[in-house]
């Protein structure tokens, strides 16, 4: 059976750019196994994309490749990369849509929105220039459909990274919403995406929190919630618990804890003890 | 060729959730054709879970896996269950997702919201206990990725069903709006779905109209539909037919007929000859 | 590998239907691998799916089958065609959804919105009669279902066009909006589709334009573009280019074209030298 790849853009449902992916990838390679990540992340959002593809990439086996084409700067110098770890490559434009893998994955040190790779067995980031791999002509405005699919495809039956370019040191990463302690007992957190039940995803994980976690009190607008459940049918209104990706959830019993509290994306809130 | 596994979920097409199922039943079972069946249920919504599981179940071949997690009880006693019947196996939370198919392919009785099963050759139900087929920890929030999922694919590899836990004989359904017949000559019946076309589709069939359909007459909203056509190309405005899954379907000529009628869901309507 | 067969249709996500067809086409060629192209071509827009496949279609290998539903007459008596080209085979109810497909790759001329082939090498057009390959019984209302799905995977088994039913020459076209010239210097544009990121795609190809492109002013609403850009993120604002599909594009930088100017499909606009 054909390795795994996998599909990450901002196209929308509405057209036919994923198909074109698609047909160009198996064009090249006829055995490759097809699975979407997500399509409907909003136009140019990078942020969104690292998101959705951070909480899904984990669970697919070794050997997977994941094309990520959230490429606002297509046809412009953007650089585009193949980040391979131990665990899975990754095709895409070099504009911090790999910030939650590299951060996980990639040892090194950030420098402003550069990360600076410290090489490490297993890890290699190549910069993709080899045009032989490339359809042609290449259109200035899709170079998902002829520069990262048929490199994925590629890939895929086998090319050695080192094969599409010279290897670099650098990536793009962009600032994470790191949680601020604002005294000893209190931190700030903020909401990083809201999923498709209305549950607010924050940037906080079971590490960031106190070790009597049962005690807490989180504030968020008006409200406020006390300790946290295990599950979405626990308590009553809004209840605060560590979700299936590891992030502290904001929930609302039975219904939208978005549409409850008005919030959404970048709203902030505090934790402390109770 | 590996066997087929579908999905149906109220997860929406925004999150990774979906892709992440996927990833671990492709890590289990790599030859798994996997097909999506309907993503876009509403949130907990298992009476519309269980309609569009009903319209496109039959369709696939035997030996198909389908997975529906459709699980506002995530985490909480609810149990979960692998169905086998002659044509199919599903494995979903016991919550009523699985009621249409139960009905058609479950010998039993209603007591409640419990069926109760009469024990049928090639018919069997099985209570999923046995952990070693799930993933480790499981997730209280996301049985879909961490049970339902890797139970699938171990299905799907030939591990009888009676390997994953003990056999039980009940299951939870719903009541169904089943038509009601309000004297000798009228029924009352009920909108339980709207297509993406906005056709009504309603919980009559065929069976249930007079044996000349040709002259009932559909009272519903200030409206009456006299007889049934048979494509939605016939007649004018508002028509009756008999739609592709059996139901007794409400349609526009070219157009909604939710949006003309400004009806949806639960709305009813009666039925008498003309 | 089994062949790949392509699915477009206006199902919309929210019902069963599109499963229920891959459920029948994997019932019959277990092999077939299965691309979606698009599902949410609006309800009964021909003219819509005949871009999005167009746009599409050319990227996949050699002996793809694309099955294409937007079917409005189901039922009545609009004919049901294989179109077989020396790139691909098409199977689609006869109503001008093959338009794009046909002015591409069928030689002929046009007799009102017919289309009359001239016979070519490699070129076939057969009417599907042959009842053998369908689902039984056939329901009026979904040929999806019970004609075009299994004809498509017959076809893809193998089975030759020609065993489906007789040769036909002629196909139903509709009338492009065809770029008129209104003076020796001007030409009229129509906006032919709008993507997800709002990007007004017009039917003026390259060819269409003066050769000095460079210094053309296309007028639409009360603004003007003067030139062309190479990609979406050069320039400021309103820009225009030509996209990855070949047509004139009106975008705007990091933004909705079809947003900030308030326009839409069949919206027109003038080009003339600057």
């Amino acid at each position: 059976m054909g390795k795994i790849i996998t599909l990450t853009t901002d196209f929308g449902l509405n057209d036919g750019y994923i198909a074109a992916m698609k047909g160009v990838i198996l064009g090249i390679n006829p055995e490759a196994r097809l699975v979407d990540i997500c399509h409907t992340v909003p136009p140019r959002d990078i942020a969104e994309g690292a998101f959705v593809l951070g909480t899904a990439g984990d669970f697919f086996p070794p050997d997977t490749v994941h094309l990520v084409v959230i490429d606002p700067g297509v046809g412009t110098e953007r650089p585009a990369v193949i980040l391979k770890t131990p665990g899975a490559s990754f095709v895409a434009p070099d504009n911090g849509v790999l910030s939650q893998v590299i951060r996980r994955y990639v040892p090194g040190t950030t420098d402003g929105d550069r990360w600076i790779f410290h090489p490490s067995e297993g890890v290699m980031i190549i910069s993709i220039e080899e045009e032989r791999f490339w359809r042609s002509p290449v259109s200035p405005t899709f170079h998902g459909r002829d520069i990262f699919a048929p490199v994925a495809a590629h890939l895929s039956l086998g090319v050695p990274p080192e094969e599409f370019g010279p290897e670099v040191t650098e990536l793009a990463v962009f600032l994470e919403n790191l949680p601020r302690k604002t005294s000893d007992d209190a931190i700030l957190g903020t909401v990083i995406h809201v999923d498709s039940f209305g549950n607010l995803i924050t940037n906080i994980t079971a590490a960031d929190l106190p070790d009597d976690a049962a005690n807490i009190a989180i504030e968020i607008g008006s409200e406020t919630i006390n300790g946290l459940k295990r599950t979405y049918g626990e308590g009553d209104g809004l209840i605060g618990l560590i979700g299936s990706s590891g992030y502290l959830e904001i929930a609302w019993k039975n219904g939208s804890a978005a549409a409850h509290l008005k919030a959404g994306r970048g709203d902030t809130f505090t934790i402390s003890r109770a």
